[in-house]
């Protein structure tokens, strides 16, 4: 019984390590999207999501069944519903690489990033893209350690977030309104994917070490 | 054993009816702060947001003990499951409140919403208190026709949102860029809330119906 319990616990967490590589793909997709206004690559974000949301159902369908079958209590309970917080920060990591996609999408051919703020979310990308690695390590090997830095990258993305503000209210800010709504709204996706990213990694350090961080 | 799974069920109910009570008011008293200027009642927002959290954990455990009690199956594992879903919709308006309050709170003693757009940021707030309404009283009474009625609700804010844009893009915008991207983040802020009573009331349907809608 426990051992049965152990395994699907396994293939529980082997389905959000897919989930998680997943959302990353989906967000290195989206932000190239952005960056170089590639339409194909920005519809096929949008296209794919559909996967990600089918392991959603997936995970939880295995959470629903292994909680019914193996009625597991108290510890062992709160982490198999943990799994189930996981996904649904996962998922919404992927609904937020849709919406910088669709930002691509709707300023196509023009770019929806202006050249003045191309360096910053070239950043914003690269540090929610190590957010996402390492949440796919952290879940693949349920390392706390690992976890537990994604707060370091976490300041690093709010900075960025507070420098991209700095840079569009300066009184040299050359650009209209359309091009600071833009960039306020995609700052704004990119903040909220590493804020789920740091959920997922404070559940992979109570996963790993059986106490909320 | 199936009475006392009942009467704790209706118990955590109770709990999610008093969390979306507490949203409702936050969105509120957000949403008057934000019209009026009102530093007093935009810190009590914020203050107030730890007693929606502290609602959220009360769901947390109350939902663990009674799966590990009862252990109930299938449909009625699902039922009690959902209810952790509804707290974390709900958690999450209550923080896009105090959202709308820091907006308030960062420009005062200007006020966040320029008169330009203080009509349609009325319009927003009422439909956003409609909806809270609705899900106060759908999930007090399991109504599961009333949560239907969430996405026409839905439809009004996704066309003061729509608007919004179109104002602030349009060439006669008399307004500089800080003003725009207040205004953006704010549309943000309450379409995501409109969002999450949406989800809330589609739970209800299947709390009510027993299928998802």
């Amino acid at each position: 019984m426990r051992e049965d319990f152990q395994d699907e616990l396994t293939r529980v967490n082997r389905t959000l390590v897919t989930m998680a590589k997943a959302v990353r793909e989906a967000m290195r997709q989206a932000s190239s999207a952005l960056l170089t206004s590639d339409h194909t690559m920005a519809q096929q974000v949008t296209a794919r999501d559909a996967e990600i949301d089918v392991l959603y159902r997936v995970v939880e369908d295995r959470v629903y069944d292994l909680v019914a079958r193996q009625q597991p209590v108290a510890g062992e309970l709160r982490k198999v519903l943990t799994a189930l917080q996981v996904a649904a920060d996962l998922e919404r990591m992927g609904d937020l690489s849709v919406h910088v996609a669709r930002a691509a999408l709707r300023r196509h051919p023009a770019p929806a990033v202006v050249p003045e703020l191309a360096d910053l979310f070239r950043e914003m990308s690269t540090v929610a893209d190590g957010l996402a690695a390492k949440i796919v390590s952290a879940l693949a090997d349920q390392d706390a350690v690992l976890a537990a830095q994604l707060d370091r990258d976490d300041d690093a993305m709010d900075h960025l977030h507070r420098e991209l503000f700095s840079v569009m209210l300066s009184p040299r800010w050359p650009l209209g309104v359309e091009a600071a709504i833009d960039g306020a709204l995609l700052g704004r996706y990119y903040e909220r994917y590493a804020d789920h990213a740091v959920n997922v990694g404070h559940f992979v350090v109570f996963l790993a070490s059986g106490k909320d961080d």
